[in-house]
């Protein structure tokens, strides 16, 4: 359990015992986001992240810009994700180009008001190297990501998509798989605590829905740095209110020591 | 998840979704037991276990009765596990020979004052075979047992002591076992689920100390179908208060939606 790779990001460490508390916004328009953000502050979360594709404006630059400072103005220093989910890793059907998605994560990271962007590692060499370097212009963390809402790959799979994240030169590795039994569950840990182990970046890994809802409880103790949870809205299958995800971790930290 | 083998005490099942929560008795005469259990009775543990090599009367087989009885009174129908653990399986130091304990088990069998008993798998066959004759002659549901306080066996090793016990007619076969690192913690789990899939009787496993605590609350998702937790008193490393416990089982049920 320990983490020598830590990530700082307003004052919220990433690759500690504590794994970071992240909700999801899926509002479709900026004052049900708002809204949203009024519900979820009060819990404070450690992290927000804004599922940009639920967002219906998506295509106009302008209104994402905005939404994100008005986001970023009543999260006050609560960390932001900025997520542009693939309608083929789970996200919702949106109406940009890859090229154009890549622009607007660009012009989001100038926008400084975000904290992080997360892709999905299926893009090609280029995009990524070329999404890392802006990134990094601006001081934006990068997460590179893989999920599959349908299966959970193998070990060997699943530990070399984090590597591969790593390679890319990302802040930090995701996995999100989806069990079909009690096995992938345990895959998903084992691979979780060897990647853990291996690599010099904090990851993040789920197993979703019903069957994988522990995983979000117990990840960290396997090396998974962050857990979502629901403040408002779900993002995902699986994803428990923070209020109980809270009470859990509390009791399992004790237990545990830590 | 699914659960096939249930073996029904006093009315609580074993062998469900919902595993039995155990808390331990550990005073050394018999009214700190009875102050035990009055403590106890309130936080409506589904089974209690008498720890037996705590007591300093063992040598006198009509204290223990009279006490067994006592405890079986006061605890109305909350089934009343029985066991001496070995001094070299993590117990307290006693005066009984080996023969002198299986004629002790016979006794208190006989006495109708408990519901199973708990009896370590290093024993010879002979004995072994015996105690699960008299246990089955009085109705008394038979446990076979095995501990290690420092290590934590390979995978087949852990499968192999589950698999003896049913070999030699266990109601339950139980194995608690101790990490050294999260691996320990994986491989436990994963002999869990393998041996509940293969086998047709409960089982029980833990994981002991801090780094196994998980294991006592997401236990059961693998197999395991009973969890120690302390009522007023602990009896081994890494359990849990029974409020706790309940508290995260309620939770992770509801995520894993059972």
């Amino acid at each position: 359990m320990e983490r020598t790779k830590k990530v700082s990001i307003r004052g919220k460490s990433l690759g500690t015992t504590q794994p970071l508390i992240c909700t999801p916004l899926v509002g479709s328009d900026t004052d049900q986001i708002m809204s949203e953000v009024a519900k979820i502050r009060p819990k404070e979360p450690d992290m927000v992240e804004w599922r940009v594709d639920f967002f219906k404006n998506l295509g106009n630059t302008t209104a994402v810009i905005e939404t994100a400072s008005k986001i970023r103005e009543a999260l006050g220093r609560i960390p932001l994700l900025f997520t542009i989910r693939s309608e083929k890793e789970g996200g919702q059907p949106i109406s940009l180009t890859e090229k154009e998605k890549m622009q607007l994560y660009a012009k989001v990271c100038e926008s400084g008001n975000i904290d992080l962007i997360d892709c999905e590692l299926f893009h090609d060499d280029e995009e990524l190297l070329w999404l890392r370097q802006v990134s990094k212009e601006y001081d934006v963390r990068l997460i590179l990501s893989y999920h599959h809402f349908h299966l959970t790959p193998g070990y060997e799979e699943i530990l070399n998509k984090l590597l591969k994240a790593e390679s890319y030169g990302a802040d930090m590795a995701k996995v999100a798989v989806m069990p079909t039994s009690t096995d992938d569950v345990l895959v998903l840990l084992k691979a979780t605590q060897d990647a853990h182990k291996q690599m010099n970046i904090p990851i993040i890994t789920i197993s979703m829905g019903n069957l994988g809802a522990i995983t979000r409880m117990i990840g960290w103790f396997f090396g998974s740095s962050v857990t979502f949870a629901v403040g408002e809205n779900h993002s995902a299958p699986g994803q428990i209110p923070i209020d109980d995800l809270k009470t859990v971790l509390k009791i399992i930290q004790r237990s545990a020591g830590v």
